[in-house]
């Protein structure tokens, strides 16, 4: 309900009977509990259309705050957003690269405490932390099957570790899944509930929304593009398995390819060898090299483009897709190369064109998708619980009200 | 509400409120509503834990009834199911191979007419006929992008032709996504609402269910499995693009090799050139020499089933699945070879295998799957609308409740 609200905007009780199919007397009682609890207000009349006219309800945005926290081995990213998802306040702050975790989460829970002081938000009006990251994640526990880079992560107890730290419920995720989400509550994806974020930063994922509703699989692990066989006698992956789109095509393929080519080390000036080189940032390096027109750098990201095209051709294949997003950094950096080379594999060869095309697009937001969508889960998860009769805890539901009165008093 | 109610196969109104989380105020609603119509009766009560002893629900099976049809090039299986998904007659007819798409709607009318006066049933209680085939099918019109033994069913007005000549009304879907929800009703998958059914016949799909809904994407063409990428510089398959699992492991592919080896096609029988070969057939005679110990027609489906066992394991990263279901004749009949080759491939190798593995099975009624599930489809799309406050045509009100004052008077 709250979710149909934010998407319009303001709302009639009528449009909330016709938008859910719910009956008058359930949208009655819903909507009268969500006032009682702070988190939706009346804003005037809609013009009269003959009848009386309709009090229009809309979300009290300040009513409570989400943070999201996008971790990834090459930058933490932060946001604080409100109850429409909307951004507040966001910062940047240094990859995790070879940290031990402990001292990780205790950065984070400092960081975050800047975020929202910074912000001027009451830490009573938190709902809690959602936290994504790539690979494999337990919904309780931390990290499972991470990618190399973040090996020592595997089997901490992030969420149990993250919330002592910060006294704030915590909420664990995909960082692709995440993106998906942040893509669609931010009004980036309109007239579709269904699509693929594909996003690539230092490693390939996908999320899948369905009907506005992340779909997550059995363990919270669906989406694993990067996982997609290319070629059954190709090079063996992290994984396990051979021929991987991640293993083909990913930064880390990308960037060792570059790394045998002298000259395009050179060109691209890979050869900073002082600290231990990011991959993130030397995928970006070369990616610039290709807008540069070096052609040894520009063949590269193609190659990488053209794999990544035919595993975005099963995904459309296997979920009949009608929207695919690119998102995330590496993404955002060589767009001009990757969205051609997969609107070009989809136009030609995506199994139902004759039904329908697939249409491609660049995100807006393909930095800070996966940190808003961190801080949405957040917001679903803990206020669904209010369809089903639960009410906010205590703290909430004072700051809430209080809020509340102050927008319409 | 309906399902809830057939799953549990007899259920109390406190149950419901439970199993469904709508109100018991909703539920005593639905439920009267239902018990009017017919679909729904009270049947005695259950044991007394304390309170007083609660009225026990349960569908009025023989209320109403639905025709499934699977439509293939080498056969057409008819069901007859009542409400609560079970078989009450079956039949098998000769396939439509190179027949005129209006002819054959003519037979399917002779054929449906026979099944329903086999069974004693009024056709007044039919709900209406689904039918289901391979390949891309739209909701309304017929087939798109077919294989090519159907091509010139493309563009065939399907549901219209049908609707005319049987009278009653009918439903399209895809066969794989009627195999998993056949599945599903049948009760032969349990345990887990969320699976996906890889069906093989002449072509290759899978259906994909998602807490017991079909998922079929935003034309009704998922499970694509036929048209996943298993190596870009692979043959052409037919569908456009290189490399397909159907263009490498498919039954047309095991087949044309097995014709490029003299000694297996006298082996497996396969020379007996008097009439059209039928693809099913041929692929039936090289499972069976492959069951006699012949080398060279094991080696064949070997190669066929590692290859769709790489393409399982792509839909398994992609969705995160937990189950997968092998069916369709195809499979049936060389379930020795697929079977341990896809559960192997997915115990060594499924991405997310440290949180979960992926249980493979063989169905039970890999032939009859496909046309239990274009019945189901029909008695969801022809009573759910009942959820939404509409009524049974009142020819189907009237027999449902004559049939349910019959059944418990």
């Amino acid at each position: 309900m709250l979710d149909v609200i934010r998407a319009a905007g303001t709302i009639s009780r009528a449009g909330l009977i016709e938008a859910t199919g719910f009956t008058g007397a359930t949208i009655s009682t819903v909507v009268r509990r969500l006032i009682e609890d702070g988190l939706v207000r009346e804003t005037g009349r809609a013009e009269s259309t003959g009848g009386k006219p309709r009090v229009l309800l809309q979300l009290n945005q300040s009513a409570c705050y989400a943070v999201g926290v996008h971790l990834d081995h090459a930058g933490i990213a932060y946001v604080l957003t409100d109850l429409a998802g909307s951004v507040v306040a966001r910062m940047t702050r240094a990859g995790v690269g070879e940290d031990e975790p402990p001292a990780v989460v205790t950065r984070i829970a400092e960081e975050v405490r800047s975020l929202i002081e910074g912000a001027g938000i009451d830490t009573d009006r938190l709902l809690g932390l959602g936290l994504v990251a790539p690979g494999p994640l337990s919904a309780v526990g931390g990290m499972r099957l991470t990618p190399p880079s973040m090996r020592h992560w595997e089997d901490f107890p992030l969420d149990h570790a993250l919330q002592q730290a910060t006294g704030l419920p915590v909420v664990l995720d995909n960082d692709a899944t995440a993106a998906a989400l942040g893509e669609y509550w931010s009004g980036a994806v309109t007239g579709t509930s269904s699509f693929a974020a594909v996003y690539m930063y230092t490693g390939i994922g996908t999320g899948l929304l369905i009907n506005g509703i992340t779909y997550a699989g059995s363990s919270g692990n669906a989406g694993e593009i990067g996982h997609v066989c290319l070629d059954t006698a190709g090079p063996h992956c992290w994984c396990g398995a051979r021929g991987c789109t991640e293993s083909l095509a990913g930064p880390a393929a990308v960037v060792a390819a570059a790394r045998e080519d002298a000259q395009l080390v050179r060109a691209a000036g890979l050869s900073d060898a002082h600290r231990p080189p990011s991959l993130a940032a030397e995928f970006a390096a070369i990616a610039r090299a290709a807008r540069r027109g070096e052609p040894a750098a520009h063949a590269l990201l193609e190659r990488s483009a053209r794999y990544l095209a035919v595993a975005a051709r099963t995904l459309a294949n296997l979920m009949d897709l009608e929207l695919l997003v690119l998102t995330g950094p590496s993404l955002a950096m060589a767009d001009s190369i990757y969205l051609p080379a997969i609107q070009e594999e989809l136009d030609r060869t995506f199994f139902a064109r004759a039904a329908h095309p697939v249409t491609v697009r660049l995100s807006s937001l393909a930095a800070t998708a996966p940190a808003i969508g961190a801080a949405t889960m957040v917001l679903q998860s803990e206020l669904v619980p209010l369809h089903q009769g639960l009410r906010l805890p205590d703290n909430l539901a004072a700051a809430a009200e209080e809020s509340s009165s102050r927008v319409s008093g």
